[in-house]
Protein backbone atom coordinates (compact mmCIF):
# COMPACT_ATOMS: atom_id res chain seq x y z
CA UNK A 1 0.00 0.00 0.00
CA UNK A 2 1.19 3.65 -0.74
CA UNK A 3 0.71 6.63 1.96
CA UNK A 4 -2.26 7.88 0.92
CA UNK A 5 -3.66 4.20 0.70
CA UNK A 6 -2.44 3.98 4.50
CA UNK A 7 -3.63 6.85 5.58
CA UNK A 8 -7.13 6.04 4.30
CA UNK A 9 -7.50 2.29 5.74
CA UNK A 10 -6.26 4.53 9.17
CA UNK A 11 -8.99 6.52 8.96
CA UNK A 12 -11.30 4.15 7.95
CA UNK A 13 -10.73 1.65 10.76
CA UNK A 14 -10.70 4.35 13.58
CA UNK A 15 -14.09 5.81 12.22
CA UNK A 16 -15.46 2.05 11.93
CA UNK A 17 -14.61 1.88 15.64
CA UNK A 18 -15.80 4.88 16.88
CA UNK A 19 -19.22 4.08 14.83
CA UNK A 20 -18.75 0.45 16.72
CA UNK A 21 -18.56 2.44 20.29
CA UNK A 22 -21.16 4.41 19.52
CA UNK A 23 -18.34 7.70 20.18
CA UNK A 24 -21.38 9.92 17.98
CA UNK A 25 -24.50 11.44 19.63
CA UNK A 26 -27.83 10.02 20.53
CA UNK A 27 -28.58 11.13 16.56
CA UNK A 28 -25.63 9.55 15.51
CA UNK A 29 -24.48 13.12 13.73
CA UNK A 30 -21.13 12.57 12.57
CA UNK A 31 -18.78 15.49 13.31
CA UNK A 32 -18.63 18.18 10.12
CA UNK A 33 -15.69 17.18 6.97
CA UNK A 34 -13.72 19.95 7.74
CA UNK A 35 -13.57 19.08 11.25
CA UNK A 36 -13.22 15.21 10.73
CA UNK A 37 -10.10 16.04 8.30
CA UNK A 38 -8.47 18.30 11.10
CA UNK A 39 -8.54 15.12 13.39
CA UNK A 40 -7.10 12.91 10.77
CA UNK A 41 -4.80 15.69 9.57
CA UNK A 42 -5.15 14.71 6.16
CA UNK A 43 -7.16 16.39 2.79
CA UNK A 44 -10.88 16.66 2.21
CA UNK A 45 -10.28 14.64 -0.65
CA UNK A 46 -8.98 11.68 1.59
CA UNK A 47 -11.65 11.82 4.55
CA UNK A 48 -14.47 12.04 1.58
CA UNK A 49 -12.78 8.71 0.16
CA UNK A 50 -13.08 7.20 3.77
CA UNK A 51 -16.22 8.40 4.16
CA UNK A 52 -17.46 7.04 0.40
CA UNK A 53 -15.76 3.59 1.55
CA UNK A 54 -17.82 3.17 5.10
CA UNK A 55 -21.19 4.68 3.09
CA UNK A 56 -20.57 1.71 0.96
CA UNK A 57 -20.54 -0.65 3.84
CA UNK A 58 -23.78 1.15 4.76
CA UNK A 59 -21.71 2.13 8.32
CA UNK A 60 -22.82 5.74 7.47
CA UNK A 61 -25.23 7.69 5.32
CA UNK A 62 -25.44 11.65 3.87
CA UNK A 63 -28.61 13.24 3.98
CA UNK A 64 -28.81 16.32 2.00
CA UNK A 65 -27.69 19.79 3.50
CA UNK A 66 -27.64 18.16 6.98
CA UNK A 67 -24.08 16.07 6.79
CA UNK A 68 -23.22 12.78 8.04
CA UNK A 69 -25.22 10.11 9.82
CA UNK A 70 -24.52 6.63 11.69
CA UNK A 71 -26.71 3.83 9.83
CA UNK A 72 -28.85 2.44 12.05
CA UNK A 73 -28.38 -1.20 12.03
CA UNK A 74 -29.65 -3.21 9.03
CA UNK A 75 -32.87 -5.35 9.98
CA UNK A 76 -32.47 -9.22 9.20
CA UNK A 77 -35.10 -10.33 6.76
CA UNK A 78 -34.85 -14.18 6.55
CA UNK A 79 -37.24 -15.04 3.30
CA UNK A 80 -37.13 -18.34 5.40
CA UNK A 81 -38.65 -17.35 8.42
CA UNK A 82 -42.31 -16.51 8.05
CA UNK A 83 -42.81 -13.15 9.94
CA UNK A 84 -44.42 -10.05 9.25
CA UNK A 85 -42.93 -6.24 9.41
CA UNK A 86 -43.86 -5.25 12.55
CA UNK A 87 -42.79 -8.45 14.43
CA UNK A 88 -39.86 -8.81 12.34
CA UNK A 89 -39.07 -5.57 13.74
CA UNK A 90 -39.96 -5.99 17.38
CA UNK A 91 -37.70 -9.78 17.64
CA UNK A 92 -35.31 -7.75 16.62
CA UNK A 93 -36.19 -4.76 19.48
CA UNK A 94 -36.40 -2.34 16.46
CA UNK A 95 -39.80 0.16 16.67
CA UNK A 96 -42.29 -0.19 13.89
CA UNK A 97 -44.75 1.89 12.44
CA UNK A 98 -47.00 1.79 8.97
CA UNK A 99 -48.63 4.44 7.06
CA UNK A 100 -50.88 4.22 4.39
CA UNK A 101 -50.08 6.27 1.41
CA UNK A 102 -53.40 5.46 -0.53
CA UNK A 103 -55.60 2.45 -0.91
CA UNK A 104 -57.97 1.58 -3.93
CA UNK A 105 -58.91 -0.55 -7.01
CA UNK A 106 -57.00 -0.01 -10.24
CA UNK A 107 -56.36 -1.49 -13.20
CA UNK A 108 -53.26 -3.82 -12.44
CA UNK A 109 -50.11 -3.39 -14.44
CA UNK A 110 -49.34 -6.82 -16.76
CA UNK A 111 -46.42 -7.78 -14.74
CA UNK A 112 -48.55 -7.95 -11.67
CA UNK A 113 -51.51 -9.60 -13.50
CA UNK A 114 -49.13 -12.40 -14.39
CA UNK A 115 -48.10 -12.40 -10.58
CA UNK A 116 -51.43 -12.94 -9.61
CA UNK A 117 -52.73 -15.21 -12.13
CA UNK A 118 -55.08 -12.56 -13.51
CA UNK A 119 -56.00 -11.72 -17.18
CA UNK A 120 -54.01 -8.76 -18.78
CA UNK A 121 -55.84 -5.62 -17.44
CA UNK A 122 -57.71 -7.32 -14.08
CA UNK A 123 -59.42 -5.03 -11.56
CA UNK A 124 -56.96 -5.68 -8.40
CA UNK A 125 -57.26 -3.46 -4.69
CA UNK A 126 -53.16 -1.66 -4.68
CA UNK A 127 -52.68 -0.84 -1.28
CA UNK A 128 -49.51 1.66 -0.84
CA UNK A 129 -47.84 1.77 2.24
CA UNK A 130 -44.40 3.69 3.82
CA UNK A 131 -42.82 1.73 6.55
CA UNK A 132 -40.61 2.92 9.20
CA UNK A 133 -38.26 1.42 11.56
CA UNK A 134 -37.20 3.31 14.67
CA UNK A 135 -38.64 6.58 12.90
CA UNK A 136 -36.98 6.08 9.98
CA UNK A 137 -38.71 5.22 6.56
CA UNK A 138 -37.24 2.25 5.07
CA UNK A 139 -39.30 0.65 2.93
CA UNK A 140 -41.83 1.70 0.06
CA UNK A 141 -43.99 -1.41 -0.84
CA UNK A 142 -47.15 -1.21 -3.13
CA UNK A 143 -49.48 -4.78 -2.06
CA UNK A 144 -51.28 -5.95 -4.99
CA UNK A 145 -54.35 -7.77 -3.74
CA UNK A 146 -57.20 -10.29 -6.08
CA UNK A 147 -60.27 -8.64 -5.06
CA UNK A 148 -62.36 -11.82 -5.04
CA UNK A 149 -60.85 -12.30 -1.93
CA UNK A 150 -60.81 -9.46 0.13
CA UNK A 151 -64.52 -7.69 -0.40
CA UNK A 152 -64.36 -4.84 2.09
CA UNK A 153 -60.96 -4.83 2.84
CA UNK A 154 -60.61 -1.05 1.98
CA UNK A 155 -62.91 -0.22 4.86
CA UNK A 156 -60.21 -1.52 7.54
CA UNK A 157 -57.72 -0.55 9.75
CA UNK A 158 -54.48 -1.00 6.83
CA UNK A 159 -51.66 0.50 9.27
CA UNK A 160 -51.43 -2.78 11.02
CA UNK A 161 -50.40 -6.01 9.57
CA UNK A 162 -52.39 -7.65 6.08
CA UNK A 163 -50.78 -11.12 7.55
CA UNK A 164 -53.39 -10.07 10.98
CA UNK A 165 -55.70 -8.60 9.34
CA UNK A 166 -56.23 -11.59 6.59
CA UNK A 167 -56.22 -13.82 9.33
CA UNK A 168 -59.04 -12.15 11.12
CA UNK A 169 -61.42 -11.07 8.67
CA UNK A 170 -61.06 -14.07 6.19
CA UNK A 171 -59.41 -16.85 7.34
CA UNK A 172 -56.83 -16.71 5.40
CA UNK A 173 -53.50 -17.76 6.23
CA UNK A 174 -50.25 -17.65 4.08
CA UNK A 175 -49.02 -20.84 2.36
CA UNK A 176 -46.44 -20.85 -0.06
CA UNK A 177 -44.31 -17.80 -0.91
CA UNK A 178 -42.16 -16.85 -3.89
CA UNK A 179 -39.51 -14.28 -3.46
CA UNK A 180 -37.66 -12.44 -6.25
CA UNK A 181 -34.96 -10.00 -4.86
CA UNK A 182 -33.43 -7.59 -7.53
CA UNK A 183 -30.71 -4.89 -6.79
CA UNK A 184 -32.24 -2.00 -8.38
CA UNK A 185 -32.24 1.58 -8.27
CA UNK A 186 -35.19 4.13 -6.61
CA UNK A 187 -38.15 4.67 -9.15
CA UNK A 188 -39.71 8.41 -8.20
CA UNK A 189 -42.41 7.41 -6.42
CA UNK A 190 -40.71 5.13 -3.62
CA UNK A 191 -37.74 7.92 -3.59
CA UNK A 192 -39.53 10.36 -2.86
CA UNK A 193 -41.64 8.51 -0.04
CA UNK A 194 -38.03 6.96 1.51
CA UNK A 195 -36.90 10.64 1.30
CA UNK A 196 -33.51 9.77 -0.12
CA UNK A 197 -32.41 11.15 -4.38
CA UNK A 198 -34.17 9.23 -7.04
CA UNK A 199 -31.80 6.96 -9.01
CA UNK A 200 -30.55 5.59 -4.66
CA UNK A 201 -29.85 2.24 -4.97
CA UNK A 202 -32.08 -0.59 -3.19
CA UNK A 203 -33.42 -3.39 -3.20
CA UNK A 204 -36.46 -4.25 -4.69
CA UNK A 205 -37.84 -7.66 -3.73
CA UNK A 206 -41.57 -9.24 -5.12
CA UNK A 207 -43.25 -11.52 -3.03
CA UNK A 208 -45.86 -13.48 -4.20
CA UNK A 209 -48.32 -15.34 -2.20
CA UNK A 210 -50.39 -18.07 -1.75
CA UNK A 211 -53.19 -19.45 1.01
CA UNK A 212 -53.65 -22.48 2.69
CA UNK A 213 -55.40 -24.08 -0.13
CA UNK A 214 -52.30 -22.73 -2.85
CA UNK A 215 -54.88 -20.23 -4.55
CA UNK A 216 -52.27 -16.46 -5.50
CA UNK A 217 -53.90 -13.95 -3.22
CA UNK A 218 -51.56 -11.19 -3.41
CA UNK A 219 -47.99 -9.82 -4.24
CA UNK A 220 -46.15 -7.12 -3.04
CA UNK A 221 -43.79 -4.67 -4.49
CA UNK A 222 -41.44 -3.99 -1.84
CA UNK A 223 -38.60 -1.22 -1.73
CA UNK A 224 -35.64 -0.99 0.59
CA UNK A 225 -33.34 1.55 1.51
CA UNK A 226 -30.38 -0.30 0.30
CA UNK A 227 -28.34 0.32 3.96
CA UNK A 228 -31.72 -0.73 5.66
CA UNK A 229 -31.62 -5.06 5.37
CA UNK A 230 -29.45 -7.72 5.11
CA UNK A 231 -30.49 -11.00 3.41
CA UNK A 232 -29.93 -13.94 5.94
CA UNK A 233 -30.72 -17.92 4.56
CA UNK A 234 -29.22 -20.61 5.86
CA UNK A 235 -29.44 -23.88 3.51
CA UNK A 236 -28.62 -27.33 4.64
CA UNK B 1 -51.26 12.22 -14.60
CA UNK B 2 -50.24 15.49 -15.99
CA UNK B 3 -49.13 15.49 -19.45
CA UNK B 4 -45.59 15.13 -19.17
CA UNK B 5 -45.39 11.56 -16.87
CA UNK B 6 -48.40 10.74 -19.84
CA UNK B 7 -45.30 11.12 -22.35
CA UNK B 8 -42.79 9.61 -20.19
CA UNK B 9 -45.16 6.51 -19.18
CA UNK B 10 -45.86 6.12 -23.61
CA UNK B 11 -41.53 6.40 -23.56
CA UNK B 12 -40.93 4.21 -21.30
CA UNK B 13 -43.56 1.57 -22.12
CA UNK B 14 -42.14 2.09 -25.82
CA UNK B 15 -39.06 1.46 -25.04
CA UNK B 16 -39.54 -1.96 -23.09
CA UNK B 17 -41.32 -3.19 -25.82
CA UNK B 18 -38.33 -2.62 -28.50
CA UNK B 19 -35.97 -3.63 -26.51
CA UNK B 20 -38.25 -6.94 -25.49
CA UNK B 21 -38.61 -7.68 -28.98
CA UNK B 22 -35.17 -7.40 -29.92
CA UNK B 23 -35.52 -4.24 -31.86
CA UNK B 24 -31.72 -3.40 -31.05
CA UNK B 25 -28.85 -4.19 -32.67
CA UNK B 26 -27.02 -7.39 -31.94
CA UNK B 27 -24.35 -5.71 -29.34
CA UNK B 28 -27.47 -4.07 -27.56
CA UNK B 29 -26.99 -0.42 -28.40
CA UNK B 30 -29.65 2.40 -28.26
CA UNK B 31 -29.99 5.03 -30.76
CA UNK B 32 -28.67 8.24 -29.22
CA UNK B 33 -30.28 10.39 -26.84
CA UNK B 34 -30.98 13.39 -30.03
CA UNK B 35 -32.11 10.53 -32.09
CA UNK B 36 -34.75 9.20 -29.44
CA UNK B 37 -35.84 12.17 -28.46
CA UNK B 38 -36.76 13.27 -31.95
CA UNK B 39 -38.29 9.73 -32.57
CA UNK B 40 -40.52 10.88 -29.59
CA UNK B 41 -41.18 14.07 -30.37
CA UNK B 42 -39.60 14.74 -26.91
CA UNK B 43 -37.08 17.23 -24.76
CA UNK B 44 -33.94 15.46 -23.58
CA UNK B 45 -34.93 16.09 -20.08
CA UNK B 46 -37.97 13.76 -20.26
CA UNK B 47 -36.26 11.47 -22.65
CA UNK B 48 -33.70 11.29 -19.96
CA UNK B 49 -36.11 10.96 -17.08
CA UNK B 50 -37.78 7.70 -19.39
CA UNK B 51 -33.67 6.01 -19.69
CA UNK B 52 -33.50 6.65 -16.00
CA UNK B 53 -36.45 4.61 -15.05
CA UNK B 54 -35.55 1.77 -17.61
CA UNK B 55 -31.52 1.80 -16.17
CA UNK B 56 -33.35 1.92 -12.74
CA UNK B 57 -35.31 -1.50 -13.89
CA UNK B 58 -32.29 -2.72 -15.14
CA UNK B 59 -33.32 -3.02 -18.67
CA UNK B 60 -30.77 -0.44 -19.97
CA UNK B 61 -27.11 0.30 -18.76
CA UNK B 62 -24.77 3.62 -19.70
CA UNK B 63 -21.41 2.81 -20.44
CA UNK B 64 -18.84 6.04 -20.03
CA UNK B 65 -18.53 8.06 -23.36
CA UNK B 66 -20.41 4.73 -25.37
CA UNK B 67 -23.98 5.55 -24.64
CA UNK B 68 -26.58 3.21 -23.30
CA UNK B 69 -27.18 -0.64 -24.17
CA UNK B 70 -29.66 -2.52 -23.73
CA UNK B 71 -28.98 -5.08 -20.13
CA UNK B 72 -28.61 -9.09 -20.74
CA UNK B 73 -30.65 -10.83 -18.66
CA UNK B 74 -30.46 -11.09 -15.18
CA UNK B 75 -29.27 -14.37 -13.95
CA UNK B 76 -31.37 -16.86 -11.44
CA UNK B 77 -29.75 -16.93 -8.06
CA UNK B 78 -31.30 -19.36 -6.08
CA UNK B 79 -29.87 -19.85 -2.94
CA UNK B 80 -31.66 -22.93 -2.26
CA UNK B 81 -29.98 -24.78 -4.73
CA UNK B 82 -26.38 -26.15 -5.16
CA UNK B 83 -24.96 -24.76 -7.94
CA UNK B 84 -21.51 -23.59 -9.35
CA UNK B 85 -21.19 -20.66 -11.29
CA UNK B 86 -20.27 -22.53 -14.52
CA UNK B 87 -22.97 -24.89 -13.87
CA UNK B 88 -25.41 -21.91 -13.18
CA UNK B 89 -24.69 -19.77 -16.17
CA UNK B 90 -24.60 -23.21 -18.32
CA UNK B 91 -28.41 -24.43 -17.32
CA UNK B 92 -29.58 -20.83 -17.91
CA UNK B 93 -28.15 -20.90 -21.87
CA UNK B 94 -25.20 -18.71 -21.21
CA UNK B 95 -21.27 -18.63 -21.32
CA UNK B 96 -19.66 -18.48 -17.98
CA UNK B 97 -15.48 -17.38 -17.72
CA UNK B 98 -13.52 -16.77 -14.56
CA UNK B 99 -10.27 -14.92 -14.85
CA UNK B 100 -8.58 -15.32 -11.49
CA UNK B 101 -6.47 -11.65 -10.57
CA UNK B 102 -4.18 -13.24 -8.00
CA UNK B 103 -4.12 -15.70 -5.61
CA UNK B 104 -1.47 -15.73 -2.29
CA UNK B 105 -1.10 -16.60 1.23
CA UNK B 106 -2.50 -13.20 3.46
CA UNK B 107 -3.25 -12.20 6.84
CA UNK B 108 -7.43 -12.29 7.26
CA UNK B 109 -9.91 -9.40 8.35
CA UNK B 110 -10.89 -9.96 12.03
CA UNK B 111 -14.16 -10.24 9.50
CA UNK B 112 -12.68 -13.00 7.61
CA UNK B 113 -11.37 -14.81 10.55
CA UNK B 114 -14.89 -14.34 12.29
CA UNK B 115 -16.50 -16.01 9.46
CA UNK B 116 -13.85 -19.01 8.70
CA UNK B 117 -14.01 -19.25 13.05
CA UNK B 118 -10.14 -18.62 13.12
CA UNK B 119 -8.52 -16.22 15.84
CA UNK B 120 -7.44 -12.87 14.93
CA UNK B 121 -4.91 -12.48 12.66
CA UNK B 122 -4.57 -16.20 11.12
CA UNK B 123 -3.01 -16.67 7.73
CA UNK B 124 -5.63 -17.90 5.12
CA UNK B 125 -5.52 -18.21 1.26
CA UNK B 126 -7.49 -15.26 -0.47
CA UNK B 127 -7.79 -16.07 -4.25
CA UNK B 128 -9.66 -13.30 -6.02
CA UNK B 129 -11.07 -13.93 -9.41
CA UNK B 130 -13.81 -11.99 -11.87
CA UNK B 131 -16.43 -14.06 -13.66
CA UNK B 132 -17.85 -12.98 -16.63
CA UNK B 133 -21.23 -13.93 -18.52
CA UNK B 134 -21.44 -13.52 -22.05
CA UNK B 135 -18.23 -12.20 -22.00
CA UNK B 136 -19.29 -8.94 -19.68
CA UNK B 137 -17.69 -8.81 -16.15
CA UNK B 138 -20.54 -9.49 -12.93
CA UNK B 139 -18.88 -10.57 -10.52
CA UNK B 140 -15.85 -9.83 -8.42
CA UNK B 141 -15.11 -12.36 -5.55
CA UNK B 142 -13.01 -12.72 -3.27
CA UNK B 143 -12.68 -16.17 -1.46
CA UNK B 144 -11.10 -16.73 1.72
CA UNK B 145 -9.70 -20.67 2.38
CA UNK B 146 -8.87 -22.43 5.78
CA UNK B 147 -5.25 -23.39 5.11
CA UNK B 148 -5.44 -26.52 6.87
CA UNK B 149 -7.52 -28.13 4.53
CA UNK B 150 -6.20 -26.83 1.10
CA UNK B 151 -2.52 -27.39 1.05
CA UNK B 152 -1.11 -26.46 -2.14
CA UNK B 153 -3.73 -25.62 -3.94
CA UNK B 154 -2.33 -22.38 -5.69
CA UNK B 155 -0.46 -24.68 -7.30
CA UNK B 156 -3.67 -26.26 -9.13
CA UNK B 157 -5.76 -24.32 -12.14
CA UNK B 158 -7.67 -21.95 -10.73
CA UNK B 159 -9.62 -20.70 -13.24
CA UNK B 160 -12.00 -23.67 -13.04
CA UNK B 161 -14.72 -24.10 -10.47
CA UNK B 162 -13.44 -24.70 -7.04
CA UNK B 163 -16.14 -26.95 -6.01
CA UNK B 164 -15.21 -28.97 -8.32
CA UNK B 165 -11.48 -29.01 -7.22
CA UNK B 166 -12.42 -29.12 -3.51
CA UNK B 167 -13.86 -32.54 -4.80
CA UNK B 168 -11.36 -34.00 -7.20
CA UNK B 169 -8.33 -33.07 -5.02
CA UNK B 170 -9.14 -32.92 -1.87
CA UNK B 171 -12.37 -35.04 -1.40
CA UNK B 172 -14.01 -31.71 0.50
CA UNK B 173 -17.80 -31.42 -0.89
CA UNK B 174 -19.96 -28.32 0.35
CA UNK B 175 -22.40 -29.05 3.27
CA UNK B 176 -24.39 -26.14 5.03
CA UNK B 177 -23.88 -22.87 3.93
CA UNK B 178 -24.76 -19.82 4.84
CA UNK B 179 -25.71 -16.65 2.99
CA UNK B 180 -25.84 -12.96 3.76
CA UNK B 181 -26.82 -10.64 1.15
CA UNK B 182 -26.44 -7.06 1.48
CA UNK B 183 -27.60 -4.22 -1.22
CA UNK B 184 -24.02 -2.24 -1.08
CA UNK B 185 -22.42 0.04 -3.18
CA UNK B 186 -19.48 -1.05 -5.05
CA UNK B 187 -15.77 -0.46 -3.12
CA UNK B 188 -12.87 0.82 -5.27
CA UNK B 189 -11.15 -2.53 -6.08
CA UNK B 190 -14.43 -4.09 -7.06
CA UNK B 191 -15.29 -1.70 -9.47
CA UNK B 192 -12.74 -1.00 -10.85
CA UNK B 193 -12.72 -4.77 -12.34
CA UNK B 194 -16.03 -4.50 -12.91
CA UNK B 195 -14.98 -1.39 -14.84
CA UNK B 196 -17.89 0.19 -13.69
CA UNK B 197 -17.95 4.11 -11.56
CA UNK B 198 -16.37 3.46 -8.24
CA UNK B 199 -19.35 3.78 -5.81
CA UNK B 200 -22.15 2.02 -8.18
CA UNK B 201 -24.94 -0.15 -6.53
CA UNK B 202 -24.27 -4.02 -6.19
CA UNK B 203 -25.40 -6.97 -4.13
CA UNK B 204 -22.80 -7.86 -1.81
CA UNK B 205 -22.99 -11.83 -1.01
CA UNK B 206 -21.14 -13.51 1.63
CA UNK B 207 -21.40 -17.35 1.55
CA UNK B 208 -19.96 -18.93 4.42
CA UNK B 209 -19.22 -22.97 2.91
CA UNK B 210 -18.90 -25.59 5.75
CA UNK B 211 -18.09 -29.49 4.57
CA UNK B 212 -19.65 -32.75 4.36
CA UNK B 213 -18.08 -33.02 8.10
CA UNK B 214 -19.57 -29.55 9.24
CA UNK B 215 -16.24 -27.81 9.20
CA UNK B 216 -16.09 -24.07 7.94
CA UNK B 217 -13.62 -24.71 4.82
CA UNK B 218 -13.99 -21.33 3.11
CA UNK B 219 -16.01 -17.83 3.04
CA UNK B 220 -16.37 -15.67 -0.44
CA UNK B 221 -17.26 -12.16 -0.67
CA UNK B 222 -19.05 -11.39 -3.59
CA UNK B 223 -19.96 -8.05 -5.52
CA UNK B 224 -22.09 -8.57 -7.81
CA UNK B 225 -23.05 -5.81 -10.50
CA UNK B 226 -26.85 -4.82 -9.64
CA UNK B 227 -28.41 -5.55 -13.14
CA UNK B 228 -26.79 -8.71 -13.56
CA UNK B 229 -28.87 -11.23 -10.88
CA UNK B 230 -31.66 -11.35 -9.66
CA UNK B 231 -32.30 -14.01 -6.27
CA UNK B 232 -35.16 -16.06 -6.67
CA UNK B 233 -36.37 -18.23 -3.60
CA UNK B 234 -39.58 -20.29 -2.90
CA UNK B 235 -40.16 -21.17 0.43
CA UNK B 236 -43.27 -24.22 1.22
Amino acid sequence: MNESQTTLAVICKALSESIAAGAFSAEGRLPSERALSEQFSTTRITLREALGHLEAQGLIYREVRRGWFVSPPRIVYNPLQRSHFHAMAKDQGRSAETQVIDARHCVASDTVCQKLLLPSGSDVICIRRLRYIDKRPVLYVEHYLNPLYFSGILDADLTSSLTDLYASRYDIHYGRVRFDMVPTLLTREASQALKVASGSPALFITRTNRDQNDRVIDCDLEYWRYDALHIDVEVN
